[in-house]
């Protein structure tokens, strides 16, 4: 039986759902001879820990204790020190991650999990590169923060996987080191990689007006609690970015060019999102209603998406060809297209649900799978 | 600087293309850290091998010239013994090979590359995973075999990689890998796996005859030489046994329902292929006219699919709803539709060019990367 060891930062939504597909999966990957040890977990204030992280690990019981105390937003110091668990809080918490690290890094090998939405993170997981040990992320931040943070954490790139980064589970991240590893050169990518806004331009496409759709995205649970966090575009931003260093490109998030769906004057700093709702959106509809009916005389739509071809990285509405298959998507499906030397005229197409804690952390999972054969 | 040790099977277009890339991707692999060791090039003949696999390799001198030698359909004993190199045929063929598995298997590792259309090497395929060797196949044969070779091929299952028996570089099987790894349950997949099938039926669709839309692919290059030998379904069936096979279904190519596009009476034991596209595929046309006429009654259009849910795995026309990925299909892309629990209302969809030597080829080229971790 190989023993993957495995620290989880991050209990939200996505964090939480990993613990249980673990569980779940305890004897699926007994067949495959594999066993996932979680020797710890943290949020951002308390990390619970085995208390040998070497001959030990949580059970299962804890860490489904973990997931009731996280999903009734109780803290994890609620669990008490014990035989079967440690739990550590402040500065102490970073210390034993990287002693956890240092110990098990070079040894039994350790994948550090990162399901936090945290920048806080990029200290220690810079440090468990260094000691050896894999990561893997659905945290954006680490990889769309300094050049050098990016450049440290896939040092080692057979020791990182990040594809809940893009498109939740979907393939994008494997698919595209696919087709690098095997030379083929890829020009460009164009993608619908906000749920959120796909849902959005595809219904304006329709004739809806734009601030009566942002308010069912909203009631329908498709946006962040503030819509204005998906309209700012700064998360699709964040993909494009990850997506154009994965080929290559030396770029940071402020030398990528993005639309706001909204005015600076309508901006968190300026209303609140009831204001912005009840009055600021409706002042956005007639100039959307305008693009959507320029775009249809052209026999095309309107959809935001990144588009990252040569020196080029942007994010912002684009009229695309209705017939293509991000002009054709519908609801709150991810599309990529990429065009390579092999998918040259023809793109290679992956499109599917690109947002939901249950496919984020598949998708996670299917990352620590992929490492083990750097597991002893 | 890690080493992966090569030898290659089968050298017609695609091991040719192969051969290509690898050499033309020598700095990018360099930079990755990794030399790819081409020790062996066989085809169903001769084989050409380095005097010493552990410590030498084909130079890319011989491996291009393997390629203008098979390009001019020469045989490879043109190439004569030197301190290079050393040339094998007949049974002694097949004996080095696995003499050099047994040396390398389980010690610096050995891919072997199966890029033949050959139930051939089935036989020292088995034996070079007992010798612990890895394999790559682009050949649909030994999966499409006896279960009990299956059995073997995937003993060490992360040991195989055959992307590109199904969809060329698609990545299909890499995708499906990483679902069914996260203990995601597929309950059904559809896909138009045939780029000649795919080509025919949207053009019939659009209501040219069948008999001028093969006489068409015929000539764009899109057919075998003799077409029924995709219209037999019968290369379609082999991928679905795969995609079978890897959801786990024990079932063999008699077990599959296949939808033949010619009746027996037209078969190649009966008529000449200049018979059947003068005359025969002509009696064709009527009756898929009509079936094509009857879809669109019900606002479908017709695919030639393959279809694995439940027990059922079949492959035939069926009606497709005019607004799927499926149905929307033109040209000769492929396209692959994967329900699941996280892919439930709408499918995981994987779409693009799912032929041609070059992609097949990159196909195979990041199967053989993705094994590096196996190397020591």
């Amino acid at each position: 039986m190989k023993n993957i060891r495995v620290v989880l930062m991050g209990c939200g939504g996505v964090g939480r759902q990993l613990l249980q597909h673990i569980v779940t999966c305890r004897s699926l990957h007994a067949n495959q001879g594999i066993r996932l040890r979680v020797v710890g977990v943290c949020d951002s204030k308390s990390l619970v820990v085995a208390p040998d992280v070497f001959s030990m690990e949580l059970s299962d019981h804890h860490l489904l204790e973990v997931c009731r105390l996280k999903l009734a937003s109780s803290s994890l110091l609620t669990l008490t020190d014990s035989g079967e668990c440690q739990v550590f809080s402040g500065s102490d918490l970073t210390k034993k991650i990287v002693d956890s690290a240092a110990l098990l890094g070079k040894s039994t090998g350790l994948a550090l999990v990162d399901c936090s939405a945290s920048s806080e993170t990029i200290g220690v997981l810079n440090r468990a590169v260094d000691l050896g040990c894999c990561v893997v992320l659905a945290n954006k931040k680490p990889l769309t923060s300094k050049m050098e943070d990016y450049d440290k954490l896939v040092s080692q790139p057979r020791r990182i996987r990040h594809e809940s980064t893009v498109g939740a589970g979907l393939p994008v991240i494997a698919s595209l080191n696919r087709i690098l590893s095997s030379g083929d050169p890829v020009h460009r990518i164009i993608g619908s990689l906000s749920g959120t806004l796909g849902y959005v331009m595809s219904e304006v496409e329709d004739g809806k007006p734009f601030s009566q759709v942002v308010k069912s995205a909203k009631s329908l649970g498709y946006t962040e609690p503030d819509p204005r966090d998906d309209l700012s575009g700064m998360d699709v931003a964040r993909k494009a970015l990850i997506l154009a260093r994965l080929l290559g490109r030396r770029l940071n998030l402020d030398s990528i060019k993005i639309e706001s769906l909204y005015p600076e004057e309508m901006g968190p700093g300026v209303m609140s999102v009831e204001e912005f709702l009840c009055s600021g959106v409706l002042l956005l509809d007639k100039n959307i209603q305008e693009r959507v009916y320029k775009a249809s005389l052209n026999g095309n739509v309107l959809r935001y998406v990144c588009v990252i071809e040569g020196s080029r990285c942007e994010v912002g509405i684009q009229e695309i060809p209705k017939d293509s298959a991000l002009g054709r998507l519908k609801g709150s499906d991810n599309v990529l297209e990429v065009y390579s030397r092999c998918y040259n005229e023809q793109p290679l197409v992956i499109q599917g649900a690109g947002a939901g804690n249950d496919t984020t952390a598949a998708g996670v999972l299917a990352d620590i799978l992929d490492l083990q054969d750097l597991f002893p």
